[in-house]
């Protein structure tokens, strides 16, 4: 036999990067229970579960809400390929890798792109979008990240909203970091559609994108001139599946039973509480940081996300020589950068079922460690107090 | 609480419909083990291992030979997203359901889309493929399914072949219900683009879509006009993921870790004596059917698949009710048909880890027992007699 076919041991890793994040056991246990065929009277309930949890966690009553059979990135080309068609105008405000990758679809679905512009590691505000649309005749839509994964940069979603429907546009939100981790409210912010990933804050698979449509943004798919290029990622199709129960594709059931037990946590701890907890984990992470030494990249507190830091790499400290000390003597996973700014800074993520005080101090004494074989220098103990006066300051 | 949150606790299916099959108990277990990032050196190496074992599956040497992170149909999108452009022609052989389905799919690309028909419950026959290929000047692809869902029905590939590339055009092949269960040799039999599922005779979690494109069909990718509408499915972007190592999307990685599990089962029986298996198994189930005074819905033996039967219902007896029956009171899961026959056929799956005699015993007992419900006159034992003397035959 070749060595491809050896039995699979995976290392037991703390996955503190920018996703997947470690996967809740009941979870696990979820994902391996009696498979069922997808047209089963009893799968078909686990559908409503799910897209009656989905609508608690997304706070919306929006009836379109379910599970897209793709990982992140086929939600945000579903939330574009039924918007979009030839010859429409989108604004992407783009702040980073994500938002660049939302104007790429855009472009492949024949739209006018144009794009505003924003400073890496800084929020998408209001008055530059707001600039940029009067400019145009008719824009189907604006386009934003609400937490971008490739800076931590936090941006609030509101203010963007209220500009768009202010000139007849929709808003689309890309919420894959930040769904069941951060606030996030669609109904009460007005967000026309909006779509996630499970491997981040929801402590499931990779595999599934939650995405939910208002009746707003339903009335635009009913009302195209034409269907969208793509059959898989249809929304009036799969309507057909979810909701009236005919077939349209084999849904990744056992993926839908990861999420079903991910949202129960989510139900069971309260979506409310859960904000706070990542909150304070994340704060806490990030005074440590501080108190390191390190700077973060994300300058405005404001903007900051809690449940993904961008840690900046000190000039005298080799980036991948720390994240291989991190993954190989001590099984943590470290995210390098993306793009222009991959060897300038890590990326650590405290989500979900990882998101709690004992991988904040397990992760800042690692981070210590490695940064000592490289001899830079730290104040002794600091970190950890910071973090911990912050734990002891939320009780 | 409500409902909608209580634990889950799925019956024991024996799920015998058209797909999905059981999962193997090994694969269950593999989907659970340390979850990697998609980046993680070591999950780089599952997927070579993938890729190395799905060459031997699918008996090829092709480059690119990978899991699309969807679903079957999700496969069949990015065959053909990848291949057509606007205004490209595509021949679509149509004996079926899923045929028709290349058919919408094309469409939404773009192609001018001609189909040859053939009568639901036959096999796809070049004659006919030849006379309409030569009304026009210029074809890129014709399309075909192997192995017909909706009917049962398996076409030879080779003939198909010889016709496309007599004339200059790809040969795409739906293999979702064939890989792994039925002969398939995409080298030998000149076969360009090849999809198929992981949920059917693989006995893996449905999720995942298996693809393989000849170096002649990624010559016709790298010579298109423009990039595919679907960056989701873009093969030449999924390349510098699956083989060069950089970001695209986050795999689906414990469907990875499956699937790498359901193709060491492949590689340690043997590809041949696993089509073996499949041909002994699905046999004896038909002779079982036949001898019970029920008809098969596909007519020429020689036509017939193994692992998916559709046994004609008789007039007197109510479809629903014995499925019924099966579901609830035996915990057997048949399909009904698609379509048009929805109430004249059942469909039944005898797949991967489901392929065995004790399943062909067990369903054929619980049909007769379904049937004696509604008063159909049985042949006594003359079923299992049948079955148990194309065991015995095969020894």
């Amino acid at each position: 036999m070749d060595s491809f076919t050896n039995e699979f041991n995976p290392p037991p890793r703390l996955l503190m990067g920018a996703g997947p994040s470690n996967i809740h056991p009941r979870v696990l246990s979820a994902m391996t229970t009696s498979l069922l065929g997808h047209m089963d009277p009893d799968f078909l309930q686990v559908l409503d579960d799910v897209q009656a949890m989905l609508r608690i966690a997304f706070k919306t009553s929006n009836e379109v809400t379910w599970p897209v059979s793709a990982t992140g990135t086929g939600g945000m080309e579903a939330a574009l390929v039924n918007v979009l068609e030839p010859g429409d105008t989108i604004l992407i405000c783009e702040n980073g890798y994500f938002a660049n990758r939302l104007g790429e679809i855009a472009l492949r679905c024949g739209a006018n792109v144009y794009k505003v512009q924003f400073e890496p590691g800084t929020a998408v505000t209001p008055e530059q979008v707001e600039a940029e649309i009067s400019k145009h005749d008719s824009v189907k839509a604006i386009a934003m990240v609400h937490a971008e994964t490739s800076t931590g940069a936090v941006s609030q979603i509101l203010p963007i909203a209220n500009v768009a429907h202010d000139h007849g546009a929709l808003l689309i939100v890309d919420a894959v970091t930040s769904f069941g981790g951060i606030e996030l409210r669609i109904d009460d912010w007005e967000v026309d559609v909006c779509y996630s990933g499970t491997q981040k804050c929801l402590a499931c698979p990779p595999g599934l994108s939650p995405i939910t449509f208002s009746p707003r943004a339903m009335q635009v798919l009913e009302n195209r001139n034409r269907p969208t290029h793509s059959f898989y990622f249809d929304m009036t199709q799969l309507r057909s599946y979810f909701q009236m129960r005919a077939y349209h594709h084999t849904a990744p059931i056992n993926q839908i039973y990861a999420l079903r037990e991910g949202l129960r946590l989510v139900v069971e701890e309260g979506i409310e509480n859960r904000w706070a907890r990542h909150q304070v984990v994340g704060k806490a992470f990030q005074a440590g940081i501080e108190a390191m030494g390190l700077g973060l990249y994300v300058k405005n507190p404001n903007d900051r996300l809690p449940n993904l830091t961008s840690v900046e790499v000190p000039d005298s400290v080799n980036a991948s020589s720390v994240r291989k000390f991190l993954l190989e003597e001590r099984n943590i996973e470290f995210s390098s950068g993306l793009g222009a700014v991959a060897e300038k800074v890590w990326r650590v993520g405290l989500m979900g079922y990882n998101a709690n005080p004992s991988n904040v101090f397990t992760a800042l004494s690692a981070l210590e460690d490695a940064l000592s074989n490289q001899s830079f220098e730290l104040p002794v103990g600091a970190s950890l107090a910071a973090a911990r006066r912050v734990f002891s300051e939320s009780n």
